[in-house]
């Protein structure tokens, strides 16, 4: 047998990395070393204020600036950020939903610095609204404007940035926050139909360019290490999308009804335990979404095996590219059609999940749609109740994960036993620099062309006009995004979505709360009521879906839960924890903020008198740090090892018992 | 849809580590160890001298003992290996060849001191002669007494342990030594019907329980990073056999024809450079051999990532065992039937695969079996030639090696940056402890009972007797694994197998080599007489594939070379340097013994004068122990970091230049 030639290789995925951290100029650095090494696109990380639309010297960026991203406030940080970077050649993808209009302009306004060509330039903004308010956390308006500006960006970008991918619907967070393959695949072709109906019904769009708008709707999906099942869900999403693109839009072009999907495999469900075992889950996740040439992802973007213990370094970095590497240039993989045509296992699994998903569609249009279906708490609802059932079947050890619930011992890993403990610091100075930069940056711009463009963009919210070209008058003065999106927070308001928990079924079996139930049951009755519990999410980090189920365990232990959701300030939840007259305070911090926000909490609650209300955090806390918040009166710190729910309530009673005694 | 539950779930196939270092109470302590992380089965590697059947104490064992695998000499050394480890239950895998009879009967009267009952002993004992004849090396006695040995152990395991696989036979190391897909699967099948045929002919075992002795053949197979492909192989591999074992032996009994295969993943494509990468290939080699149903290996083992840099760790170990549990016990791949049932891309690979195998076994029989083939080098031959290509591919970029042809630049990798270099060190004082320990041995065992044990094994050997209960009878009384093997070695004399060198093509492109040749040419004119290259493999070190491509590469650039394969002693090697008058000798040493068998080669080319041959040396070489051999001497060193030939070959005339002037 011959060896097949290079010709006879399909052509790889794009592959990137998701990455960004600091400050613009760090990130550019980052993102020039990650190309050189072979990564042929760029994934750019935002932190927490950006994609929540603030500037740095917010008062609720406090603690998040540069951490899970990069900082970008106006169009001077793009242009650092992609200086010296071709972008009419690069495949730039952005992770920016509630301000992606306005990302999107920034950037435009640096390509058209850099004589770039917009019909050449190429790349995706998230801008997927719905999936937020589901479990991702970074909305800031209500759902109407929301999906206004969504049909905006589709509209500008199909006339003229035509290789754009204005929207990325999202199966990804859907599929964190608990979702079923099925319900991942129901959830997300729901989110584009709202879309897309929002964008025909706009009259933006001429009829027979309505193909155009169907081609550049694009899907970014998740992949779990139940990898078969995975690579299955995504033939039948594809499949289904074809359908649907066909019959409800009725687009003849079979290239415009293709399933265009990016992925990131699965962060979450990496372990913080035995880290070293993440780099074969991520590999087992991404030939989920490579293996099968008919339904092969065009953009891959892998996690490092650190990501659960905190942010990665170069070297981390590189290691996941070069898994891409590996499957794409030294295996055989690529030389081949589609492997799975045929085969009667995989046909019979994709049917399933297809007949799945056309149910659980019918039903979400039949309740008016997605946007409906979130603001009535459904779609929430059910994805907090899958969720409940998934972290059973792992208490359980029905589900096995591996260094978790099962094999845990385990030798000294020296990946962790280095200087740098594995992960890389991000300077603390960093949030300073931001905040006074943005100052001078401020101070540098021309006051009345500032004022000139945002009046413009504050009278065009205002209509029903396409609120691009103002966006890009605002690029171009030097408008920031806190200043943007302050704008448009005024005229639109702000939105907070149901959390689910009220409506959830925690999924528990007959008994296996008992012995917490009794605990709670007996301090309620000594205290002549029910115990209280605020849980509550400070700072800017949209991680909830801990969070949730605590709260419905909770709950279901017989505990009086008080949960507003996320997005919270410290004096937020110590007012709260006031007026409700609760029992103990647990607070869920992911973003790695825990050391700004929570001795602020603890602070609060000292001040007001509540010495006997103890506090608790979970979170992805590194031992030195929980060391520093048990010093500072914090009672109890949880981290991703800590999985038995039940048992952390335990924990929580015995911290309630405490205080009081 | 309902999640299944473990009863749905195929049985995992059987997880072991090869393993096995310094002494025989080290690597009781190191299997107890894995056995308690979750490990199901035990895989002894076994030091070079106990391979080759020698003592630590014999002059060939210098430096080698316990460097690979844990020397076994006698039956206390079984004992300790098998302590506290339950016989019956454990199924045992031993990588043992010629003295795989002596190593049966070591384990079965330890087993028989544990009270086992014989009947429920399950193992593996490799015993595949034709393999080290062609790639391996650990072979000793010539064709014919190797067979019967093969024979005499299968007629008794069979009636006696019948739960035991007497041979594993071995595609593994036909893949390493250049093998074709195709290649592989015909070459190993011809093994498996030389065996059985020699069985049948053997009149041992009465015609009818013949179908028993067929379904007692196992196979050891190998997966490469190609792993579409090499599935297809397993799946073609599976199929001939049926075919195969019904057509040629008459088995009626589907059960009795089934292939049954343990794996190893391939080892000697891992890389030294950026060796973190080496996980991706040992996890897609691993779903070679376990993703489809029909063609899964009963049991695997994997190699560490850092076996291309020297001694896995515990924690190394650990690493791959995990891989094996992620993809068993986390993923979903066990609840399905087969993936690639029906797959159109799949069958027409498999029955290409098949096509081509069918040819090549027809071929060999029609030389007169695999024997006539080893005995006639054609089967070596054809698998240098193999190697030469693939090699080239490599070399030229079209196949892609991450990290050595491509992708080459890299941050420092912290596996590497602990103290240890993140690899084991075998203490030195092991070699000189297990001297002491076999002379003190022999000194307690009873001198007329070893005496008689050893005349009965003569005597046996002479005759037509199955050999089974005299090696049992020396085992018993303490006789040694050099011992037994002097004695067969007297009865059978020695074997070297023909180098495959002279009748290879080296497959290169017509003005690939002219400059080198052109230096070649130029120095022997200036010299009166062509260039003479001596290529030696020092010690036990049966790894000569890279040996082999040398010598092929460097005949083709104009060298006359000597190579007259594997083991010889440092004397033997300076004897014939100055017998041939060559001008450079080369040495390749990947067994970790270079440290103690190089000096001696320059040593003894010294004291007979020939100060202006140098002596260039390649293997697995650590830099500090590079810095060593060039400080003794040594004209240059070479690691697998320096894959390209041609150029090592111009390093190599700059040598004998540089030594001349």
């Amino acid at each position: 047998m011959p060896f097949p030639t290079d010709e006879d290789r399909d052509r790889p995925w794009l592959m990137r990395t998701y990455a960004g951290h600091s400050s613009a100029q760090a990130s550019n650095a980052l993102y020039r070393r990650n190309l050189s090494k072979g990564q042929t696109g760029l994934s750019v990380a935002f932190d927490l204020p950006t994609q929540t639309g603030y500037d740095p010297d917010a008062e609720l960026a406090r603690g998040e600036v540069g951490k899970v991203g990069v900082p970008v406030s106006h169009v001077g940080d793009v242009r650092a950020l992609f200086d010296e970077i071709p972008m009419e050649q690069m495949n730039t993808s952005m992770t920016i939903n509630a301000p992606a209009m306005y990302m999107l302009a920034l950037y435009l306004t640096v390509a058209e610095e850099h004589g770039a060509d917009f019909a050449k330039l190429s790349g995706t903004t998230q801008n997927d609204i719905i999936k937020e308010y589901l479990s991702r956390g970074t909305y800031v308006f209500p759902p109407a404007p929301s999906l206004r500006l969504i049909t905006d960006m589709i509209a500008y970008t199909v006339r003229n940035v035509p290789k754009w991918n204005p929207i990325n619907v999202c199966s990804y967070h859907l599929q964190e926050a608990g979702a079923t393959p099925v319900q991942e695949v129901a959830f997300a072709l729901c989110t584009a139909i709202a879309v897309l109906d929002s964008v025909r019904d706009s009259g933006q769009v001429p009829d027979d360019q309505f193909a155009a708008v169907v081609a550049r709707i694009s899907f970014f999906v998740n992949a779990g290490v139940r990898f078969v099942e995975e690579m299955c869900k995504l033939r039948a999403f594809g499949q289904l999308w074809d359908e649907i693109t066909l019959e409800r839009y009725g687009v003849q072009d079979a290239k415009a009804r293709r399933f265009r999907y990016g992925v990131q495999v699965n962060s979450l469900g990496l372990t913080e335990a035995q880290p070293e075992n993440n780099v074969y889950r991520i590999l087992l996740e991404m030939l989920a979404v490579t293996m099968s040439k008919d339904a092969r992802a065009r953009a891959v973007q892998l996690p490092a095996w650190n990501e659960a213990l905190g942010l990665p370094r170069a070297w981390d970095q590189q290691w996941s590219l070069r898994m891409q590497q590996v499957l794409a240039f030294e295996s055989d993989l690529l030389e081949y059609d589609d492997l799975f045509e045929g085969s009667t296992v995989v046909e019979a699994k994709v049917e399933a999940i297809k007949q799945g998903a056309r149910a659980e569609i019918d039903t979400i249009l039949g309740m008016g749609g997605a946007v409906a279906a979130v603001e009535s708490g459904y779609l929430k609802s059910a994805l907090v109740s899958s969720l409940a059932l998934r972290r059973r079947r792992m208490e359980s050890g029905e589900d096995v994960v591996v260094g978790v619930n099962k094999y845990t011992e385990t030798e000294p890993n020296p990946l962790q036993g280095s200087e740098d403990g594995g992960i890389l610091s991000v300077d603390p100075d960093v949030e300073d620099a931001a905040k006074r930069a943005v100052v001078a940056w401020r101070e540098g711009r021309n006051a009345a062309d500032v004022d000139e463009a945002m009046t413009g963009l504050r009278d065009a919210a205002k209509t029903d006009a396409n609120l691009m070209e103002a966006s890009l008058a605002c690029a171009r003065v030097g408008v920031t995004v806190g200043e943007w999106a302050g704008v448009l927070r005024e005229v639109f308001g702000e939105y907070r979505p149901p959390t689910g928990v009220a409506g959830a079924s925690g999924g528990g079996h007959e008994g296996e709360l008992t012995s917490v139930q009794q605990r709670v049951r007996a301090l309620g009755e000594q205290l002549g009521r029910p115990l209280k519990f605020l849980v509550g999410k400070p700072g800017l980090d949209g991680h909830s879906n801990g969070a949730e189920q605590i709260a419905v365990r909770a709950r279901d232990a017989g505990f009086e839960v008080v949960y507003s959701g996320i997005r919270l300030t410290p004096s937020q939840i110590v007012s709260a924890a006031v007026e409700e007259d609760v029992d103990v305070v647990g607070l869920s911090v992911l973003s790695g903020s825990h050391l700004s926000v929570v001795p602020d909490v603890v602070r609060g609650l000292r001040d007001e008198g509540l010495t006997d209300v103890p506090v608790i955090v979970g979170g992805i806390i590194p031992d030195r740090d929980a060391e520093r918040l048990r010093a500072d009166g914090v009672a109890r710190v949880f981290t991703p090892k800590d999985f038995e729910i039940t048992d952390m309530l335990s924990a929580i009673v015995d911290a309630i018992e405490e205080a009081r005694a």
